[in-house]
């Protein structure tokens, strides 16, 4: 046992804030990308929290935006840069170190405190 | 795919906190508890934060502290409650589908864009 042995620092905030995690992973799903539209369903977003959350990961460089079309039938289509694809990667291997540490309990638990597998 | 697929509504921000997801780790991975200088070490967090952290989710019954000892020898031991053991269960099992969604790309990603192996 070490210090910071549970400190996470590889949990990014930019990528780890849960809207943000969601487009992410929306994103990383699809290699051709996806449009705004699609995006705001697949995540559960309203049009203001998901234009917020991709403005910040744009400025971070996370990921590509190009407009498409013109008028009412202008969309906005996203993709991960190859940068944002390798933080998300690497936020992810992180994520498996939590899941890995989180599941290695070590001691007895009590019957009544163990996850119903009903 | 259907609407809300990557909302994940599961990442409850209570557990999905940076700090507060390290303290339920180093807690959930020892279940007899930790103290509060273990905690400090172990998570890398500051007096200040981890109290305010702990505060949470004791307010949230997700914890039970126990102060040890007086004075200058005295200490706060920690364990998870049996409700705070289900609900970091259920929040370790979104995070899996996190990570599965994440790694099952559809499509080809650029060579340039996969993470190094090396």
């Amino acid at each position: 046992m070490t210090d910071g042995d549970y400190s996470y620092e590889g949990l990014d905030r930019l990528l780890h804030e849960r809207a943000r995690l969601s487009i992410l992973t929306a994103l990383s799903s699809e290699a051709a990308g996806r449009s705004f539209s699609e995006l705001r369903s697949l995540c559960g977003l309203t049009d203001g929290n998901l234009s917020r959350h991709l403005k910040v990961l744009e400025e971070a460089k996370l990921l590509k935006a190009k407009r498409t079309g013109s008028g009412r039938g202008s969309n906005t289509h996203l993709t991960l840069s190859a940068h944002g694809r390798r933080a998300f990667m690497s936020y992810l291997t992180e994520l498996e170190r939590v899941l890995r540490d989180a599941r290695a309990t070590r001691g007895n638990v009590g019957e009544s405190d163990l996850p119903s597998t009903a």
